[in-house]
């Protein structure tokens, strides 16, 4: 019985994260209230409140799923057959094919300006995720075909940067086309990765 | 008479736009009256509205400025001694340097999620940009330095795409050292600018 309640609890947990995810998409972060919440997840205010008493807590409680899935996603580079094939199928996931994240994941990025909590929860976020790139390419180091000699944390950096990019790029412009990009981004990532240091192009 | 006249209109036109770029960094697009702007201006709302009517007026001439003062940097690589040296020079401006426009430019990106407007006017100034971008690249080709075989829209894309990324990192991620960055980012664009085609991580 009490294991039933156990797995109640996590079902309910996940269905007011969904449909605070589509309000947050659908109206943004300002424009949504409790109130559309309860209504989306079609559930009492008291009974919400219970689960996540703020909408704070609520994009606190997307924020640690999303790197729940994250820490997922990576995983899956290492079982690749390659790194190379892993790092390609983790970039095709994220840049190309992951479309329902995308508009709620700008909308974090721009609350977070003005609002010192969620600030606080995507800097962590962005952290665990940049903690995530650097073990990868460790690991790629270690399977003998990244380079040794490279700078991990510039590249893992240098990667969430691209990241950030296309996320906007698809979220704000139209005509962008992540399959066009897609492999001169492999081609230059594959090109730090592989080259023994990171000379300077400038003077 | 008539040119001091002139000229009085543009320096006012110039104080307009500095005072709401100062007020809507420090307060947001939507926090931001008219009001607060003529203020800071130390202009009337009679006199200030003769020249912008409206906010997204307000918007849209600070795009225009921007894009003036873009073309004037991207003509700056030109006339470099070499295409790479110019390009790392452009780079560290816009990603290291140029301090005082990320959180304008954010703003904008952020506000034009909600308003078709600004989101049209930004598209504009994209896809100026990636113009311009394209345009610097073949300008490289040109001058025998970059290969003629490169996916010219693709590489420009990409640029800014990176740019975006940059931009919001800079804005939102106080760890963030552009300064460590940059020599990767110019040493991956110098790879695949030089490389005579795009060849697929990928499958």
């Amino acid at each position: 019985m009490r294991r039933a309640n156990a797995q109640l609890q996590v079902d309910r947990r996940a269905t007011i994260l969904d449909a605070a995810e589509r309000c947050f998409v659908r109206s943004g972060f300002h424009q949504t209230s409790m109130q559309e919440i309860c209504a989306e997840a079609g559930m009492s205010a008291g009974n919400l409140y219970r689960y996540f008493p703020s909408k704070e807590a609520l994009i606190a409680g997307i924020a640690e799923r999303n790197r729940a899935e994250a820490a997922e996603d990576f995983a899956a580079v290492d079982k690749a057959s390659t790194f190379f094939e892993g790092l390609a199928a983790l970039a095709r996931h994220h840049l190309v094919e992951r479309n329902d994240k995308i508009t709620l994941c700008v909308e974090i990025m721009a609350e977070s300006r003005r609002n010192e909590a969620m600030a606080a929860t995507q800097h962590e976020v962005k952290q665990d995720i940049k903690a995530r790139l650097a073990a990868m390419i460790r690991s790629g180091i270690a399977r003998g075909e990244v380079s040794p000699h490279v700078d991990v944390e510039a590249i893992a950096t240098f990667l969430l940067v691209i990241g950030d990019g296309i996320f906007w790029q698809r979220s704000g412009n139209p005509d962008f086309d992540g399959e066009k990009v897609l492999p001169l981004i492999l081609s230059a990532v594959h090109g730090i990765l592989t080259k023994p240091s990171s000379p300077r192009e400038s003077s």
